[in-house]
């Protein structure tokens, strides 16, 4: 087959690449024109405007958009899609939130163009090698583009998971999932760290992967860290968060279900970003005013 | 090597047929007497009393103890480190406290027996086929042994880490980084089976284990558990904890040390087990007092 790539950032490219070894063809379009030799080099071509990109009309086109979630992925959903001829296939791969999607699949409707929503895990290795998939939308668009997946994915590593949106709110939920596990891994460490005994943690990690309970991707990732344990100290303890496990507590919150330990993942995340602690500072205070309580000045 | 086996329920005698079946000799005790045929079927012996058990007095005898963690455990240290000479070698393998361990190794060292204490992960079928263990002790008796657990163990399955109490010590951190993971998955499941799709979760589980970042044995565990959905429909959402996660909160207010996700798994094992549910009843008291909200009546 022949697809459009429409964002060729590190998850972009890797799926690129992992397309081009399959022997399918690769256009691809970026609003950064410095990665068009990189595209050229693994065998790709490039156009400098999507116009251009989805000229061709003779066809079914099929077009992959790997962008930032969000704003910029549904404008260009919007773009592509009054571009494409009827019986076009938007394949939408980012990071979305279902209910985008769901809007997006609308619009596509609307004009005859197919819409796919794709959770995407396994990160850039993943994109690059063998991912995994979680795909929403139409049953019979979804057996036509089967044979790109198996391409894409990991052996049993895609699901048509149902209708517009559903892809998306599988990969929310996963990263959910994910929040959950790797707080677990962390505090579990940290309290290695402070133990009274003298851990070797990357030797741990490594036996945490050898028949136990909780041997996991996220383990031999954690054995990986502490084979270089002097990034540990040149980082802060700060924690990012792109969306996901927010959407997850949003969407418990909707639906009233019970998430402690996700929602607790969460907002330790922001509790690690949060460098005014007012909360904190509020809590000292309060001590030191009903109970004298001394209080750390701040240096 | 010849082991003594003392407690032969299901780990004991997983353990006891894997070491039979790496040619090593296994005489065993436990005191439901009608285990015997069991043992002698896979080729132990099996003794009717401890005395008779460590008769032998020519060489060094290693005792290898699987039984409930706690005073049954505690009490049989010390009567088997009664009963050994200098030299002889006790091995405690069950979900023990690092403290108990702690006080196991002294009362054996005074009397010139050597400890060592195993933290064992991986189930039964681990125990059975290669488990996973964690080893605290002296130095030169772990390498005494070493042969053993490599006979016992998945390749790169086992850790010497460090003094006594150690082995038992990164156990109960594996078990609460396994609540956490468990509570995490546990939610998001929930989440997908009260969300508007309606997922297909055994094979949502199959394709988180292939490719994606939460892929781990829990979620093989988890596929096979939605394989035969009606089993959810027959048990009660009621989580028994048998001490370790519990242990390592504790130990986390030992030492001070911030652990909400594996505290939060923990205290949603207590409210799942509370039938009184007084907490619950209170609030909605309070709401009904100040606010006059409805209360729900009990049936």
């Amino acid at each position: 087959m022949e697809i459009a790539m429409i964002g060729l950032g590190k998850m972009g490219m890797g799926i690129a690449e992992n397309l081009l070894r399959h022997q399918h063809q690769v256009k691809g379009f970026d609003i950064d024109p410095s990665v068009a030799k990189a595209v050229q080099e693994i065998g790709g071509s490039f156009h400098f405007d999507i116009e251009s990109l989805l000229a061709e009309q003779t066809k079914q086109q099929i077009v992959w958009l790997m962008l930032p979630a969000g704003i910029l992925t549904n404008n260009m959903v919007m773009t592509v899609a009054d571009l494409l001829n009827e019986g076009d296939i938007v394949i939408e791969a980012g990071n979305s939130h279902y209910q985008d999607s769901l809007k997006n699949f609308d619009y596509c409707q609307q004009r005859g163009v197919h819409f796919i929503d794709v959770g995407t895990s396994g990160g850039v290795e993943g994109a690059r090698n063998g991912a995994c998939m979680m795909i929403g939308g139409d049953q019979q668009i979804f057996a036509e583009l089967e044979p790109l997946f198996t391409d894409l994915c990991v052996d049993k590593g895609f699901i048509h998971s149902g209708p517009a949106g559903s892809g998306h709110y599988l990969k929310m939920v996963h990263n959910g999932i994910e929040y959950g596990m790797m707080q677990s891994i962390g505090e579990g460490f940290n309290l290695l760290h402070h133990s009274p005994y003298d851990f070797q943690l990357a030797e741990v990690a490594q036996v945490f992967n050898h028949g136990s309970v909780i041997r996991s991707w996220l383990m031999e990732l954690t054995e990986k860290i502490y084979q270089q344990p002097e990034e540990m100290t040149e980082i802060a303890g700060v924690i990012p968060s792109s969306g996901e496990g927010k959407w997850t507590v949003e969407e418990a919150l909707r639906l009233k279900v019970n998430l402690p330990v996700i929602t607790q993942s969460l907002m330790t995340r922001f509790a690690s970003e949060d460098c005014d602690k007012i909360s904190e500072k509020l809590v000292a205070l309060l001590r030191n005013q009903f109970g004298g309580h001394a209080i750390v000045k701040d240096e």
